[in-house]
């Protein structure tokens, strides 16, 4: 096998009560991207569609994910890589995710998979770094794994996948505004009420006991988010409204997607999700801002081959 | 049936990164109650040993706890109680919830059971603000369910039970001195960093997975408590060598049971569990403070009839 096509899904980070260690993956929304295993050595980026990213690859998030795998496993070729964005940048659908989990995913099916899954979150994270100024894997995680994951914790990587129960759909508003990430980090306040958190933990451990035991209820009721979106959703115009829309439409639960813009809401079935969907584009097109909206179910698989 | 005998099974709240909403039920240590339908209306305590408690039924847990029960139900009898403390008063690990959560559970078997187990949660917290200042729930949920409780929220009140893996055991040793609750509540800061937040859930993530998955290395490794016992430890001398002796003798994981000052450890398997329960002996002993030790298998049924 020299070249393959791969699929890099969207993902959505935080999930209300799950702050920097919950996502989910998506199946319609992603990007696609090409390898080609070369003589000599090294990784060069020679396409990219469908954003003004940076060629060199030092300076490119699939680059620098890509280096890191290279660097680890030093393999006796090198690696060409096509990008083709479908995921905006800054829509907080972790679009630098899937390019840094599509690098390493990528490289490593080339070289023959010498990495497990849960190895190459460690040097998607790399990546990471490079777009988001940390090692975060709340997006990376969910993005080749699949389903639900939560990262328990960084010393040393520690991240648990949770299979979706069947019936769990997601949609996504995304919009056409930009949040830096920068400011929606800048309106965290660097502490929390003690009160405040053992809500948080009591709503993420609902959400965990319900995924495992497939309770929609449960998973709804647990979809709650005390401390970080109070703060974030000044930063997002409609956000109120298109959330309440969700939940009147019968979402399980609604949010900011990752640092947002993005508005997500998680249904029970297809037609509740359709028709979640079509009360927040209801909701949002009072604002006057541009928007898309997707429909997708949980993707079980995460990133693959095409 | 007029007459019942039942099992009031000791506790473990908190159980490291879940404070204020974790707690697992013990087998081996509990009171014994009670219970007698009699001719009239009412609630009276007819005897009370092992403990220096009031007769009054307003001022008694188990009391105030029943008393909300036949309030709420209005059967056409009186009960009478009788309570047979074995758990210690004070120790950390759940004797007014034994007794509040008993006290239900007994009334409710003599009425025929007109309330689930679920429901006597709720009667049972009051019983325990009788104790406590305020109605929660972390010792009352896994002393009437059973196995390891998760108090999603309380408004309204929302357990989860989660079935204990088959080998987890349990260690408690109890060192024989007073921590005022009002003292282990005032060393606790109102706020945290939003930082060890994200770690104490990302941990409660952990552990809740890995009790539903049985993987008992994931549960050792979620066993972390970096808001609470920082705080807390000084009350307790000689925690945190107890703590390390038990983490060298194999323990999943070690911390303050409740608000202390008894000290636990979880352990898999009863061999590892007595190992544990040696080293911690030993390493307690070095204080020179009285203290007695625990050990018991995980109790996945509660409170029971015998």
């Amino acid at each position: 096998m020299n070249e393959i096509k791969i699929f890099c899904p969207a993902t959505i980070a935080n999930l209300n009560c799950g702050f920097d260690v919950m996502g989910v993956c998506l199946e319609g929304i992603g990007d696609e991207m090409v390898f080609r295993k070369v003589p000599g050595k090294g990784v060069r980026i020679t396409q990219i569609t469908g954003a003004d990213l940076p060629f060199e690859t030092e300076k490119n998030v699939a680059g620098v994910a890509a280096l890191a795998l290279v660097n680890a496993a030093n393999p006796d070729s090198g690696f060409e890589i096509e990008i083709h964005k479908k995921i905006k940048a800054g829509s907080g659908i972790g679009s630098s995710s899937a390019s840094a989990a599509g690098a390493v995913f990528g490289i490593n099916e080339l070289m023959g998979r010498p990495f497990t899954k849960h190895q190459l979150v460690d040097f998607a994270m790399k990546g990471e770094a490079l777009a988001s100024g940390s090692e975060h894997a709340d997006n990376v995680a969910p993005c080749i794994l699949g389903g639900f994951t939560l990262v328990r914790g960084y010393n040393p990587l520690d991240v648990i996948k949770i299979e979706s129960p069947s019936e769990i759909y997601a949609v996504v508003l995304h919009p056409h505004i930009e949040v830096k990430t920068s400011d929606s980090r800048a309106v965290l306040s660097p502490n929390v009420t003690l009160k405040a958190a053992i809500t948080q933990w009591g709503n993420l451990g609902g959400l965990i006991a319900g995924l495992y035991t497939k309770d929609y209820e449960l998973i709804g009721r647990s979809l709650q988010d005390v401390i970080i979106e109070p703060m974030r959703k000044k930063l997002i115009p409609g956000f109120e409204n298109t959330k309440n829309s969700a939940l009147d439409a019968g979402a399980l639960g609604a949010g900011i997607s990752g640092a947002g813009p993005s508005i997500f809401a998680l249904c029970k079935g297809q037609t509740s999700a359709e028709k979640v969907a079509f009360a927040m584009s209801n909701a949002y097109l009072e604002t006057g801002i541009p928007f898309d909206i997707h429909l997708s179910k949980v993707n079980d698989e995460g990133v693959k081959t095409i």
